[in-house]
């Protein structure tokens, strides 16, 4: 297995777009700066909560280009490169090895269902071989509830086998424990990197061999998060976890994306922040007043790091 | 209503592959001709059985060039332009447009599952719009099997409500009848030009007011199914459909995109057609051979025309 870049607290952040549906990329530099300053581990820019699918590729490299050009460590980033074509994700790893971006995290192709393991497992292959790279490190994305296309325990088995160096990790999105308990007990063991896609599963994922976790939440709540990942050898991390667990549950009743870009716009004074690009749709008035109020109710804020930084 | 540019057979023409993978381009221009020689009313290149989706958007671009370089009539072409951003439709749709095609295939977008139908149609218009073009032909693209996004009823008639002039038509492959049915006796009084997703449905849709099918099998079977839509009001139109609904059925038996494939390789003599890309897989030898003999039971060619074209 090679060299792990990643382990901890990381966040697909959220992308801000203007008045006019166009990716804002000052906003996004500002608030990437500020995810790092809150004590993020790593940035897994262009995922799901990303709206990263409904950019074009173009735009994706763009913004990926002003990041790097902002100062922002290209070690830290692991760009969502998933797309339905071989051709496409092959450029948008280029793209991101050439920047030197620590991972990139990889989506089944998504449009075609009930393709067999072995067509999952050719295009992966074709990609990685594509690419052509020493430097690429890959972090399988498995999100069932949006591609339909699993990775299964065995096809990830079958993929660090034939690429050691470059499948080094995966993203479990699955929201099944017994899903990620299966791909721990199997691949942990030998250094392979598993995050599972909610901080729900942080505690259970750290105590079976997981690495930390790739969260949604994330963008809202870094420090509360972090609090877990450094204490979860304490008798403080169960308590820890229900604090994380109750922030997440509150959230996650309100469609999430659009609840999160919300609570930035909230807690960031930044009204703009609220935007999404269609399919998905905004709150509406109502639904974030009632948001909002769920959120005063257990005392949710964006945690002290944010108002030292402020100060 | 606007102007109808097309009725009849329409075809969503398979793409061929290179031994290494990349798109055939005078395997393509060659195939579309003959396509267009056995009568095929139109070409809806790129479609789901053109595994338009396992290709960039560069690549279909560059394949249209191609097709209207060697001189395919731009007004017989309906490429799919679907995509999951909006930017990227609107990129290829304006291609296309330039290109003065008769028309568009448009998908939903299909990364976000559990979208409201708000968000759906939010996308579809700003796409349009974002196009900006009176020769704007659009034809939405039901697939609910691949993309779980439907185009509702109530999805469409709002579409057509706010983009008369635009949103023109619809291919329906929901492989549902009722489905089919209902959107017949909604809008095709209109002019609104619905086409189901397979000759299965040809004969019951033109009695309802379909203008045709927009079909996989059309890649092989050009000539049987033109005879239905030919011959639909005559006492022979009953047997017909039943002929070309065997042959569907028979092909249908098999992983469709690669069957298609591997019977264009065989009748047309040319072993390098059977090449997909993943994340579909070519027939095994043993498929392929079962497949075979299945056809040559029910006495299946690639039809007349073609043995006339060829003398």
């Amino acid at each position: 297995m090679a060299s792990q870049p990643f382990a901890g607290v990381l966040v697909p952040v959220l992308t801000p777009f203007t008045a006019a549906g166009e990716p804002d990329a000052g906003r996004f530099v500002a608030f990437c700066r500020w995810l790092l300053d809150q004590g993020a581990d790593g940035l897994a820019i262009f995922g799901t909560t990303s709206e990263a699918n409904s950019m074009s590729a173009g735009e994706r490299m763009d913004l990926l280009d002003r990041l790097v050009a902002a100062g922002i460590p290209p070690a830290k980033l692991m760009p969502g490169t998933g797309a339905c074509s071989i051709t496409e994700a092959a450029t948008l790893i280029r793209h991101a090895v050439g920047h030197g971006c620590g991972g990139v995290l990889m989506l089944p192709p998504f449009y075609y269902k009930g393709m067999t393991e072995q067509g999952i497992y050719d295009f992966i292959a074709a990609v990685i071989d594509r690419v052509g790279s020493p430097a690429l490190r890959m972090y399988l994305y498995h999100i069932p509830p949006q591609t339909m296309i699993p990775f299964t325990v065995e096809l990830v088995g079958k993929l660090i086998k034939a690429y050691p160096g470059s499948v080094v990790g995966l993203k479990d999105s699955s929201g099944d424990w017994n899903n990620t308990k299966a791909l721990l007990d199997a691949y942990a063991g030998s250094g392979f990197a598993i995050f599972p896609g909610s901080e729900v599963f942080l505690l259970d994922g750290l105590r079976h061999g997981g690495v930390g976790c790739i969260t949604a939440t994330g963008n809202v709540n870094v420090p509360g998060i972090r609090k877990v990942y450094e204490n979860w050898r304490t008798p403080q991390a169960d308590a820890l976890q229900a604090e994380i667990t109750l922030a997440r549950k509150t959230i996650q009743a309100y469609p999430m994306v659009p609840a999160l870009k919300r609570i930035v716009a909230h807690f960031h004074d930044d009204p703009a922040w609220a935007a999404v690009r269609p399919p998905m749709e905004r709150l509406s008035e109502p639904q974030s007043a009632s948001l909002l109020a769920d959120l005063a109710k257990i005392g949710f804020t964006l945690g002290e790091r944010r108002r030292e930084a402020a100060e």
